[in-house]
């Protein structure tokens, strides 16, 4: 279980540079940070931002109770340090995308200005959530995009990664599922839960008819029978038959039968056979176990599987293959001075200074090109954005329309945006899909989608590069 | 952030399954409900037990508050159900396998005996703590495997999966991480946090030597110093070889230096050997960024990389690549009556009725074989094992030296077991690994441990089998 306070919900370095700000005299100096990651996940064109909504929840309680300061006393941090942790609270400036905003590698999704310590404390929070739910969100939409319009629901708890389980459920929902199993969740974050039953239902009665008539009895409309407990087709589909039948006598319809072993393709069709034979054309197949957005393609375009909804657990909530996202957390600024990495490999350079996030659309309302720039840059003059890598390769944005992708959304304490159910999310992520030219959204090899920087961030980078070396 | 109460923390069809037994009077009946996996995760020979102690403090706090009862009724729970829960506590009596034991795949780890609703209410919680501590620790100990004695931390919170973090933390230093970065799983579990500077501590400061010199004078003797900032040979050591000797001039004493970039071999024998022509031999390296066991076993026993110290971060904590460990919860009896699921596939079928789980060893004391049994069974007479699945093939145990490893661990509300601190476990695991041949503990294709099931228990389950395709 999580305390009240989030404070301690960091990694110990943060606090021992805190404290070396601290002792130096820095404590009031400002800094600015970006959040951004190097690749997207599961192959993807692009990537799901989430996660925003967990973090500012979290960055709230980001305080250190008095119990917290006695186990920091323990570890031996002074008396001074320990009266400032006391008062501390994040009061810094918050500029981030949108969550549901389709984002691409490189680009400073969430920018943190405030006190060097203050946003150094919150790096590894804040890295957890948005690496996290970016990730699931990304996996989900890929599993939206193989289930069309089918129904799919979030399965995942019993083998998602601990308490991320929350987290896991929120995050599917922003990529596309339509509800979760985790009533926690469910609540926390306005989903809609659901679920019916497990084999112990139908295991407990003495026979597997009493098991469904029962529960059509007391659940009526809401009632999805398990059908692979003894024998899916000579015991399972026969009894959900009959028991479908007892309803329309008492004027209720039974909502659907689930699969949860076997061939899903093979029993899928049988059971809509028998299902139809018997007159019962409006009860829906729901197929579970081991799915990902792999297999239910595979159900639905090459085998035509007559299945009509998902449930979806271990691979989504867990992010399986990757299991993580690479975001990372960077100084880019020390109050107005622009800061930067030097990599041993040009790919692992970071980009100074104060910057935002330019997306330009083309003449049709498409997404064209995204664009980093310093944030004092005048957009209304002549501008080329560049390749990080090659600069000499260059596009002019002169005249596009575009967007300001980082909006504030917390200062002083205060949130500057409105809280919003993943359901609502999701709409917006659709809304800017439909505006990501359709090569980006391929399933497998989408083609990759152009990010560049200004003239002035790669003079400023050059500048920096030149002088890294000799920093002693 | 997690709720003071847990109830909601479960499946909602948790919930409508026993709003079914309680509508058909079935509140009072007693049921026996066992967790086992059918797979060792990473292709490992065996996996490593953990997660009891979060299980049974969440469990302590499996309650509903009055606000969980609202949302309940909201979603068109009805008042005597509600009533019901709202006096609910977990009451049952749960046998389960020791922290940090070696286990292995089918065995019954976990055995619930309570009434039917508070065994199925509690599926879904138990689930998610016991598979992924599992999981994280069985990485966790093969990390431990490939580093020796090396010194081992735990870095992952950054892309952990969200508030899986806590739970990531303690199953790491069960498996043999010495500390984490996770000042709150610290706090938590009793585990030393560990960790020193970012590159953004450097970044901060005018030059990378006085970065280096800043944090030796306030740190002293547990600095490391991080030498990628700028260029790892040209800057990065000769500016820590620097800060050294200053050190010395004070009495202090450089602990070491991290390389969190490049290549780790060939960086750390360049290092060592700077730091040794310096007169540094005692300044350690520790090496991270993106280690798992094969990259760790690959530096050190392939290139001989001088690195005294891991940090392990993603791969660990996400339990990558296989991300989820496959634990199933399942009911075996009602009453006193044994249950099993029937599947299409014999792998899947279950254990019927109420069991014990012996380890029997062999005349040197190493862990010989393991077998499933039904509880009342004597084990003073003859008795014989059996495959599970060919069960033609057997072996006798009789008058071999055994354990019995489901001891009971909670009832009545009360804990009946000490609480360790992950360190504990470990040396636990340590012990348990000694008495495991060495052929299970091989990194790359173990061989495979036997479990056997009784002849009591293969008659049992051959006589529900042959009932099980009439139960109409």
């Amino acid at each position: 279980m999580i305390s009240d306070t989030t404070g301690l919900y960091t990694d110990y370095y943060e606090l021992t540079m805190s404290y070396g700000y601290f002792r130096k005299g820095r404590k009031d100096e400002t800094a600015v940070f970006d959040y951004f990651f190097r690749t997207n996940p599961f192959d993807n064109g692009f990537t799901v931002f989430a996660g925003l909504r967990d973090l500012i929840e979290m960055l709230g309680h980001f305080r250190f109770s008095d119990s917290d300061l006695f186990y920091l006393k323990e570890q031996g941090f002074p008396d001074d340090f320990l009266d400032y942790l006391a008062r501390f609270s994040f009061r810094g400036k918050i500029y981030s995308v949108e969550e549901g905003e389709v984002v691409f590698p490189h680009e400073p999704l969430l920018k943190v200005k405030g006190t060097l310590i203050e946003a150094q404390l919150i790096e590894s929070m804040l890295l957890n959530i948005l690496n996290f739910e970016s990730l699931v969100a990304t996996k989900a939409y890929r599993i939206r995009q193989s289930a069309g319009q089918r129904g799919f629901s979030e399965f995942g708890l019993r083998r998602a990664q601990g308490l991320g389980a929350l987290m896991a459920s929120r995050a599917s929902c922003i990529g596309g599922a339509d509800s979760t199993s985790n009533v926690l969740a469910a609540r926390k974050y306005g989903i809609p839960p659901s679920g019916t039953q497990a084999h112990s239902w139908i295991q407990s009665f003495g026979s597997e008819l009493e098991a469904f008539r029962t529960y059509a009895e007391i659940h009526g409309n809401n009632t999805i029978l398990l059908v692979d407990t003894y024998d899916t087709l000579r015991s399972g589909i026969p009894n959900a038959i009959l028991t479908a039948r007892e309803m329309e006598e008492r004027g209720t319809r039974l909502k659907g039968i689930r699969l949860d072993s076997g061939d899903l393709a093979y029993l899928s069709k049988k059971a809509r056979k028998m299902l139809d034979d018997a007159g019962l054309n409006y009860v829906m197949i729901v197929a579970s176990n081991q799915l990902n957005e792999h297999v239910i393609q595979s159900l639905l375009a090459e085998q035509y599987a007559p299945i009509d909804a998902f449930g979806v657990g271990t691979e989504m909530v867990s992010g399986k293959p990757d299991a993580a996202l690479d975001g990372v957390y960077k100084l880019s600024a020390v109050g107005d001075t622009p800061r930067m990495k030097i990599s041993e490999n040009i790919e692992k350079l970071t980009l100074p200074g104060n910057k935002k996030l330019i997306r330009f659309f083309d003449a049709d309302g498409y997404f064209y090109r995204d664009g980093i720039f310093l944030e004092e840059e005048d957009l209304s003059l002549e501008k080329v954005i560049h390749h990080p890598i090659h600069p000499e390769k260059s596009t002019t944005v002169s005249g596009l329309k575009y967007e300001n992708l980082l909006q504030p959304v917390m200062q002083d304490g205060n949130v500057l945006i409105a809280e919003k159910t993943p359901a609502r999310i999701h709409e917006y992520l659709k809304e800017r899909i439909r505006l990501l030219p359709v090569e980006h959204q391929r399933f497998v090899r989408p083609h990759l989608y152009k990010v560049g920087i200004s003239t002035e961030m790669l003079q400023m980078r050059s500048g920096l590069m030149q002088n890294g070396f000799s920093r002693k």
